[in-house]
């Protein structure tokens, strides 16, 4: 359980507002960025608050993005979370992360990156891997 | 964008297995407690690894709520991160955290949270909310 939680608040986004209204749009974005970095998506969902903005997550393999967005006031907020367990995937959660900033392009962002899972945590054990999907 | 973040790592959780197991009771029981928080879903996706556990979201007006279990060592994270944008939906996100962790019983949290947005930030211009179902 040990990961790299990236947390983004983003101000002043100065991208394309299509970015922010458009919900097919930056889902299309999101995914393509997670599985460009290498990370497993299993799924999706993403709702838009007619001309208010776009709330939306894509499921990983290796934990989650959540992103949301106010078109209005130019912000967003933004989270990127992988977990270590059976490799450490901090390069590609970085590399997501970077590029939805490149993308989005604020003036100004806000950062809070936490370490998660305890430090003293047992190291992965092998034989409990489980057989699927689930690379985390 | 003001909001609050509350991350929990979960360890050693004594709840029956099947919460940690069962993508549709979890998901239930994770939009039964927002719901009852008074928190407004707006939709969800839940992913089942085999046997491996379950991932999973749930977006919010708010802002949204995800999940990650692992069972075969009884591990869980959590977070739930809502914004106050209109409202303080605080007190919102810890009845739900907190429900979520009695839940799962765990013998040990490893707590974070995070005040997100910037401090300094302009309180709401009640002309620029939506008439949408966001009230974060």
């Amino acid at each position: 359980m040990q990961g790299l939680h990236l947390i983004g608040d983003l101000y002043g986004c100065r991208c394309d507002g299509k970015f922010l209204h458009d919900r097919s749009l930056l889902r299309t974005q999101c995914i393509r960025f997670c599985k460009e970095a290498g990370l497993g998506v299993v799924g999706d969902f993403f709702y838009q608050f007619g001309e208010a903005g776009v709330t939306g997550t894509v499921l990983l393999a290796e934990s989650h993005l959540a992103i949301h967005t106010w078109p209005e006031t130019l912000s967003v907020t933004l989270d990127v979370y992988v977990c270590n367990y059976s490799q450490d995937n901090s390069a590609k959660a970085t590399k997501v992360f970077d590029r939805l900033c490149a993308l989005l392009n604020p003036e100004e962002v806000i950062p809070n990156h936490v370490m998660r899972g305890k430090t003293d945590e047992a190291p992965l054990v092998t034989s409990l891997s489980p057989p699927s999907l689930r690379v985390s």
